[in-house]
């Protein structure tokens, strides 16, 4: 079945090649802009709408409701578990992108991925959170990602693909290398 | 009534000023280690449960359940809208973050807040990601925060608030600076 519009491991993979040749002759359409809207509920707990954004040249209006993450924090840390915290919804958002390059990428080289999980760890000192230091950072000193593969491709194109990943994902690239970020009052 | 047990902004301020005396005390109490674990449901999108972390010296096993966060692509990223993307994560790990940063913070001062929301855009070029340039990151080239607070106190002061909400939040240390992180097959 999934042969038959040459979707693999459930990605459209004539889709993807129409869009990279679509991109090397108008470089505009790889121009993208997301959008998030927060509002703070109570505590340690807010609420994140996601819906339109812009893409492949157009305002893109495709979803019919608004997707929803919910941050909380624990207990421990005053919050009453209503959604992973910040910290913990920065693993989601590495995890969610390295199988998206590991599941397009294997597709694109006619890879077929039965199975595919991450185990994600990020060490985190509070001191700079809580005021109770200068020198300590505030965000992860460190994060640590095992994964498991089952595909049917030999070991050392499995560790390519992965070398390949590493060097084309967006959150990874955000999170090892500095963005610019602005803040400010309306 | 949240003045009844010192609670302001749905913050108890007396379990924050007391963590705060118990890490000065036993600066262990700061090390937390947060985990995920990630699964690739089907073309774009994955699952990310939440459940156990360490911190303040324990293994934290308080929530009853794991929390669940889920990812796809939009239609013209060849998902199905199951979940936010990645990309989209990070701008609500972020404003997450800086929502706890102000909230709790602006507890830790009496200061009642009232309402408080985030509007948040990133701009992202596909070419890395496609393969398609090797000078084009893959990440976002920046991301713009605006909030908008509605709270007792004079916009002065409320712009002293928002920096130092930026010189400790940890997501926002985590995009702005460089994070190392580890990738390994088991």
């Amino acid at each position: 079945m999934e042969e038959a519009n040459n979707t693999k491991n459930g990605v459209n993979v004539n889709l993807l090649l129409d869009t990279i040749e679509a991109i090397k002759n108008d470089s505009n359409i790889a121009k993208f802009q997301f959008r998030a809207e927060t509002e703070w509920v109570n505590g340690g707990h807010c609420r994140t709408e996601f819906k339109n954004f812009y893409g492949a040249n157009v305002e893109d209006t495709s979803r019919k409701q608004a997707i929803v993450l919910e941050g909380d924090e624990p207990a421990v840390l005053l919050g009453n578990d209503h959604g992973a915290n910040a910290v913990e919804a920065v693993l989601h958002a590495l995890a969610s992108c390295l199988s998206v390059g590991f599941v397009y990428n294997a597709a694109a080289r006619g890879i077929s991925v039965e199975s595919l999980t991450f185990c994600l760890e990020g060490n985190l000192d509070l001191h700079a959170f809580l005021g109770l230091s200068e020198t300590t950072r505030p965000g992860y000193e460190n994060i640590r990602v095992k994964y498991r593969i089952k595909a049917d491709a030999p070991e050392e194109q499995l560790e390519e693909l992965c070398a390949y990943v590493q060097k084309t994902s967006p959150v990874l690239d955000i999170i090892r290398n500095p963005v610019s970020v602005t803040i400010e009052m309306e």
